[in-house]
């Protein structure tokens, strides 16, 4: 190990920073937006991309198809042969860019503008997850840059389905389980504690998610010949919402909780010993008063509690000026948030029946999801952990928060179940930066410390 | 009155009935959708292809200016100098194509289709209006080809902003008093009570419209960060829209039935006395099961009581696949049909409010409205009316029935207040034409014995 020398690198991270940001303003050009199939070639262009980039790295590049997008895997082999296998996990999709309106700058159109840390990039990835990938990838090419070698060997993974929940992984980990075995996983998708304190994260909630579409009379309706004599279907629909939680913030759908634990007092502790800051927190998205399930703290509610929300709800005449018409059909697209043993195998027709059983005599409806992922808790003793934990002090000059997260990572648990593989989550993206929604945001100082610190790391898993 | 003879007006009209539909045609192709700016130029250029059509039959014609879209006007007088002078009204305007995904045929690309009473003519405005318009248009045409006579002075309005609720109608008809000046209005914009009976409707139902947005969150947010820790204003909108109506079917705004009448007995009995088929009414829209206010008929329901409906509701992600949002907003538009002497103006503010009262403490609204119309009762023993009826006997030989409707027509109550001029209200419009939904279609049969009828009414009311 001696012959790496973390200053060198971080030098030529300083001195090759320019060229970082251009590079991630590059990949964030394409708009990957794995959801809508309008944007398929994009998705495919950014894989390419960072094929080539890798190629150009000295990587051993491959682009794995699956039943959907395909699979980023590249390799390269530290020149020591004892040395342990780091496989990263990023993913190349990206959210939407809807809303456009509300963008200052068009999301596929990264710009740097000022910010409260100094510089940041505006554009749909900029954090989620381009940017964050960048941190591993600027970090690997400093070290090839300056010892033409790498202190562990590496394997990269960057999936082009993470914002879809995912739903070709299980099987592409299951096919490929020889070319991805590894030591330990390093996933970066996931925030800092705040701008000057790194954190890792060790606990995900799950996901479901579901579109259901409720159908009463056969066609659109004038709301003058037929109001007040049939029932309306956004009516039903709303009624059928309103029903989702009681009064006191408790989910409804039958079973739900089953599998949910209760905290106890360690972890109440633990998570009141951060400080979390309600005010702050509302304060930053334009609001004041605390709201969700009865007897939990804010922070217990996102890390440690199941949520159910609707995601997008629509029916009827939605453009310029009104359209006095009943609407044939109504749609709603809703997700849950699991945490423990939560399985989403059972929750998900328990959704089914809870919208059935309130449909109104005359209606159908379709029901359908997209992906599921169950909630994770990884161990915090691992070697490999205090290991990310050490290289970010290095870095940081202060102890890595240990913290939850109420999103959701699929790869992490299916990683974990595939593969047998233990992952660690260290990331750099902060609470302000407008993932999943308009002018997402990446400080490039962020960027800058994340590069740094995942060559620290690096170093750091080396001697794991 | 001698030197017109119906039968050569008939002749004339089934000799260049073809002519009528292609002329139709034409003026469906322009998609003067009102409602939408992005169709301004269009709702001009069908307002202009009307003007030629009269300029052509020997109308003075003159396009007078609003605040909104302009209203076409034509007058030609008869020989006779005792004639009775008729204004007739109907709207160039029409509804939004979409959903254009339903329709088996483009919206403005008028087609012609086999259908069970002969052939049918598929597009938006088939009926409403510009369909029924042209049955008087077409009915004055045959008289000039075949008298260069019209029986009675005709003035013709053709408004361009039914669709939107007619805003600025009140101040046009008070600028323009003295060139309106009549005997009687005759409205076509209503319909048959079934392909072989004619039907003449003393009774509208009043409109008011309202758009409400509420805002909680100032940004979208990622369900995994947020859920279950603020209030997703989907479900706070689902929430308000569900205690619109109660268990009963009864709205829940307050004072929204001061000044809707109980139905007396006798109108109950009359109602009744109609036959109205609620299998046949439902089934043709798929539905099995009566639905509305308790204790009421539908016929009741439609014609006699109020209603409050949803026309759409939309916010957060609606396109393709999943987006795990929690959206900063959520919208409805919501119309409510009134009879008897409900007041628009007073029940405006009480919607807002039922809103605002139930909005959670963080979030904000905006209310606007488009438009508002009262409810109407015309005085059934009109000698006019009695006209109308006689003339419709001769087309159809058989009794005219007198019926309500539950839609509205802004400029009935208008042209009373406004003009003072009492409106027959004749259409030939069915059931299911499909007005203000896809595939909106107008039988050929209507449109032909529409035009018939006209002929015969005139020479009617001619007599008075």
């Amino acid at each position: 190990m001696s012959n790496f020398n973390l200053d060198n690198v971080t030098s030529h991270i300083e001195q090759d920073f320019d060229n970082s940001v251009n590079r991630l303003i590059e990949w964030l050009k394409i708009p990957s937006v794995s959801t809508d199939p309008a944007y398929n070639d994009d998705v495919r262009k950014a894989a390419d991309w960072m094929m080539n980039e890798l190629d150009g790295m000295g990587f051993e590049i491959k682009l794995i198809e699956t039943d959907g997008h395909p699979v980023v895997f590249a390799e390269r082999k530290a020149s020591n042969k004892d040395a342990k296998t780091i496989l990263y996990y990023g993913h190349y999709d990206v959210q939407p860019g809807d809303p456009f309106e509300l963008w200052d700058t068009a999301p596929f159109e990264p710009t740097i503008v000022d910010s409260m840390h100094g510089k940041k990039l505006v554009a749909r990835g900029a954090e989620d997850d381009k940017g964050q990938v960048m941190t591993f990838i600027e970090a690997f090419r400093a070290f090839i840059a300056t010892h033409d070698d790498l202190p562990c060997n590496i394997k990269i993974m960057l999936e082009g389905e993470e914002e879809t929940g995912s739903p070709s992984l299980d099987k592409f980990l299951k096919q490929n389980k020889d070319i991805l075995a590894a030591d330990v996983c390093v996933v970066c998708d996931t925030a800092m504690w705040d701008i000057n304190t790194p954190a890792i994260t060790y606990s995900l909630r799950g996901l479901i998610d579901a579109e259901i579409s409720i159908k009463g009379p056969s066609r659109d309706l004038h709301s003058g010949m037929y109001g007040g004599a049939v029932i309306n279907p956004l009516h039903a629909l709303s009624n059928i919402v309103a029903q989702l939680h009681d009064e006191n913030g408790k989910i409804q759908i039958p079973h739900f909780y089953e599998g949910a634990p209760e905290l106890e007092e360690a972890e109440r502790a633990a998570l009141s010993a951060l400080n979390f800051d309600d005010a702050e927190f509302l304060g930053e998205i334009g609001l004041k008063n605390t709201a969700g399930e009865d007897g939990y703290s804010t922070i217990e509610r996102i890390y440690a509690r199941p949520s159910c929300d609707v995601n997008g709800m629509w029916g009827g005449y939605i453009g310029e000026g009104h359209k006095t018409v009943i609407a044939s059909e109504a749609h709603v697209k809703l997700s849950c948030r699991l945490v423990g043993d939560q399985d989403p195998a059972k929750i998900l027709p328990n959704i089914e029946k809870f919208f059935a059983d309130r449909l109104p005599a005359d209606f159908t409806m379709t029901f359908k999801n997209h992906g599921a992922a169950y909630a994770l808790k990884l161990p915090i003793d691992s070697p490999y952990l205090k290991a990310a934990q050490k290289g970010l002090e290095v870095e940081y000059q202060r102890e890595a928060k240990m913290i939850g997260m109420g999103g959701s990572i699929p790869a992490v648990g299916a990683i974990k179940n595939m593969l047998g593989l233990e992952s660690v989550m260290v990331g750099f993206g902060l609470s302000d930066d407008n993932i999943h929604s308009p002018n997402e945001k990446y400080e490039l100082t962020c960027l800058r410390r994340g590069i740094r610190s995942h060559a620290a790391i690096l170093l750091e898993l080396a001697k794991v």
